[in-house]
């Protein structure tokens, strides 16, 4: 009934779109022309959104655990004294960075997928061939597509396997749009250092005449280093000397750029040295059938929407896949500058990156996905359609416990209505909130609300209730059983109503703050299930999220009722 | 070289033990008579301590992921009108308490031993037999134990394989001394509640006139329940009764005690009955070679200490559980009490049980482990030795990452000196501590100062620095290089200097508070391998760990220096 859905795209983001599918009745298959998990290298760098995604797949804090957290970042300089000296006063912060293998986080969301599904990564399989039957793309009954698929029995070996494959998306046929290849040859090395440098264990940038190194301490004493290499050895930049580069060469041309100090290195777990290329592809998506990746995708193949939202996908993602490419290779300029009057620049660079490496400067266009509501993103600072929900911590009404609204957010591919009442201590605020709960039950949307279904059953929306009252002012049963629904199967559902309040050991999480609204306030907030922002409107304007809804089609809008 | 090590005893206590002997070159066994591990039931609650503990392996915040948080319990009474009504000033808070399935600790430990070590737990086997060579057991160097086991080759067939087994410590023939069979019998299940009660999610303990409930909540919706079977069903206090009970008996003895609120199980994951029976071993230990547990007697069977402190076992653990079982016998009868006039009493029970169930309120006597020192205890209020070392946070002062210090005190079986040598960005303080610190380098004792050792060298001690000063106010290099040793094959040791400093995004640890200290006061406390105190000092009075350790023969107290 469900059609096969392959998803062919290299394995991080693949894993991350069947982390998306978890509990869904598609079936999903991930190929990967690799042996199996990367062992070492490859990108490790994991920015706040990249952690809240992870939790909303439910292992980002196992994730945590492993990394090593990355707390200051320290800039260094050439004195003119011929030596280096700590730009101390340029100290900054991340946000929770981290620092992981990349082969760790593949692990962490595979065992996922194997606790919470029956999907397993089949390895060593490429596609080779495919076949589009142009007559039926349109068609959302059809499979248009069908993949052939090569297996090589080992690493090694190319002995072919051939598989038809029905597939209603892939990557194959996409041509990338080269737009820079640098001159810059970058060494990079995970290394244990034996070093007199004292920030060693830090973010280090240091820009010397030298070239430009970037230290990033990892875990088991391990320090990643980023080293300018054409800086000190102009013949690396030719491609004959490239191949010729040695670790040594790595490790001499970082003891010329940190002089005066001391640099060794007890033990080398990878290295690699490269030119950097950059490229953007000329499209992510061919025929509403074939996407370079699909996160949000889940709700048009369950047939929850209709196939138009599938548009919103490339309108988002490759104006941010092209800013992003534009700042790194703005970055990659400043790192190799090689003068000490630029390291101020450097710094105006690397802050003005981490809108992109937080995802904190990310905002969607309008479209059938993001509301044009204006009023609303005026009255509400933080809650803006088209940005990422603010993650914050609540506290469960019923148990006391801390979550954050991201952990709570899983990723399963529903929408949520997120209610702030204000404090509805307040007899007032409480009463416009009932009212609301009982517009949703009776509403035609797709919502959870009170309901003799069986255990089963699926809804499509999902509220979640954010009250700004002291928890202990209020009970569970105060609050419209709309917005905390009974199931004659389950009992009371009691991990949907929440309060902006003090934690027993966490603190408060100061919710209504970071949303930019004050305690008296109220909204309410309709976000995607990849966590962005679509409506903002007031709790009377109903209609606006009626209307959202309807525009989504074929949304199944009539459900029996209690 | 070194001897087998066999720990016979169940599989909770001996994961610990093997948990504990991590990284030691030592041979491990652990034999279980079970199939595998626990599937569902046992208890399952897990306190500060348990997890302080847990953190010391490194799995701690892998099981606080998994882990239900519990943060209130509140207490419920008959009223005059024939119902329940919520004492609810009585709410009271766990320290950071939480519920998981014993099964996922076991879990959780096994994976740890899969990881570090090549050990394996060996399903379905018990000891049958065993020859003690009682002229030999004072020897250090003998192997005086011989261990027959038997091996089920499924868990019913009783088909047996003997092994002859090299065993330095069992439990096989410690007999237990009965001491309470109470009549009390109580129903526990594991269900997915559907229910009228307000605080299901909430520890909750109901005492009605038809007998007590107890409830906590778990992961997954179901909630832990603790039944008084008999008052309600007379008859089940008898044996056969007992042995006819069902499920249904079980919820319907809740419903009665919780009416008029209703109660039903959407699922029942697992349940049992029985009646409260308590017992204390008459012996802990037999010939120093056979413990009941054994989580400090590595640095014995490593050669480290000299076989007189295995007497400190018994000595200090048996008077734990003999006060253990008094209170769970003075807890017992307060929980079957019908009597609403007994509720305050309960409480006061419940809240004296908390110092047996966190562990804070065990203090073991002064022996070779434990000095009597009782000046450094009245200085120096949260540092005493026989208690445990409190937890609190401190910033890592090379990389400013938070970690709390129960995480730091790894289980691998070193002591550590920990100092605390007040606000080090004072000139005299900072030279109070480097007068220390060279100390330690002229010093006799095993611990690891900078050294030109080969990188599998192991060190009996280790140092720790806890300072008080901002840590942007002091450098790694103004410390004294014993402080944070350099080592030729891996250079500086960035793991040994912290501040009790504000952390960029987990708050203030406040460790010199919590520990009772001024942060102009200093001392220095040695902690054994377990995380208990032995010996709180001055600074200065160096000759109080050097006593400390001399005791504990045969240390290798000559180590050749850089």
């Amino acid at each position: 009934m469900y059609p096969d859905l392959a998803e062919l795209i290299p394995s991080a983001s693949s894993l991350t779109a069947a982390n998306c599918f978890l509990g869904s009745r598609l079936n999903v298959r991930i190929i990967d022309k690799k042996n199996g998990i990367v062992e070492a290298g490859k990108a490790d760098g994991l920015k706040s959104i990249s952690l809240e995604v992870l939790d909303s797949f439910g292992i980002g804090d196992g994730i945590r655990n492993e990394a090593h957290r990355v707390e200051e970042i320290t800039l260094w300089n050439s004195d003119p004294a011929g030596g280096l000296s700590r730009a101390s006063e340029e100290r900054t912060e991340f946000a929770h960075g981290t620092s992981i293998n990349t082969g760790r986080i593949e692990h962490h969301m595979i065992e996922n997928l194997r606790k919470r599904s029956t999907i397993e990564v089949e390895w060593r399989k490429q596609p080779v061939h495919m076949d589009i039957d142009l007559d039926q793309v349109d068609n959302p009954e059809a499979y248009p597509i069908t993949v052939s698929v090569e297996t090589s029995k080992d690493g090694s070996d190319p002995g072919l396997l051939w598989q038809p494959m029905h597939a209603e998306r892939d990557s194959v046929t996409t041509n990338y749009q080269a737009t820079l290849t640098s001159k810059t040859v970058l060494g990079v090395m995970d290394i244990v250092p034996k070093t007199s440098f004292p920030d060693i264990r830090k973010v280090a940038v240091i820009h010397s005449s030298k070239g430009t190194v970037m230290s990033v301490p990892r875990e088991d004493k391990l320090v990643r280093f980023y080293i300018q290499i054409d800086a000190v050895n102009p013949n690396a930049a030719s491609g004959l000397a490239r191949r010729d580069l040695k670790v040594e060469d790595l490790l001499d041309a970082a003891r010329a750029i940190m002089f005066p100090y001391t640099m060794e290195a007890a033990e080398c777990a990878w290295w690699s040295a490269y030119r950097v290329g950059q490229r953007v592809a000329n499209e992510f998506a061919r025929h509403g059938r074939i996407f370079l990746a699909g996160d949000s995708l889940r709700a048009c193949a369950e047939h929850h929407c209709g196939r138009e939202i599938l548009a919103t996908y490339e309108g988002e993602r490759k104006p941010v896949a092209e800013a992003l490419i534009n700042f790194d290779r703005d970055y990659l300029k400043h790192f190799a500058k090689q003068h000490a009057s630029n390291h101020a620049e450097f710094l105006d660079a690397y802050l003005k990156g981490q809108k992109f490496t937080t995802g904190i400067g990310i905002r969607y266009p309008p479209s059938l996905l993001i509301s044009e509501d204006v009023d609303a993103r005026s009255l509400h600072g933080g809650l803006v359609p088209g940005l990422r929900l603010p993650d914050f911590q609540v506290v469960n009404q019923s148990d006391g416990v801390p979550i954050r609204i991201h952990q709570r957010l899983r990723a399963d591919g529903k929408f949520r209505i997120v209610v702030f009442p204000g404090d509805v201590s307040q007899e007032h605020a409480m009463s416009r909130l009932n009212q609301f709960g009982a517009w949703l039950a009776r509403s035609q949307l797709d919502v959870e609300v009170s309901h003799s279904d069986g255990g089963s059953e699926e809804f499509f929306i999902e509220t979640i209730t954010v009250h700004a009252a002291r928890r202990a002012d209020v009970e569970l049963e105060d609050f419209h059983e709309a917005l905390h629904p009974w199931s004659s199967r389950w009992g009371w559902n009691y991990w949907n109503i929440y309060a902006d309040d003090e934690s027993y050991h966490d603190g408060h999480g100061e919710a209504y703050q970071r949303c930019g609204l004050g305690r008296n306030h109220d909204c309410v907030v309709v976000v995607r299930p990849d966590g962005y922002i679509s409506v903002v409107c007031e709790l009377e304007n109903t209609g606006a999220i009626t209307s959202f809804f309807d525009a989504l089609q074929p949304i199944k809008s009539v459900r029996p009722r209690l």
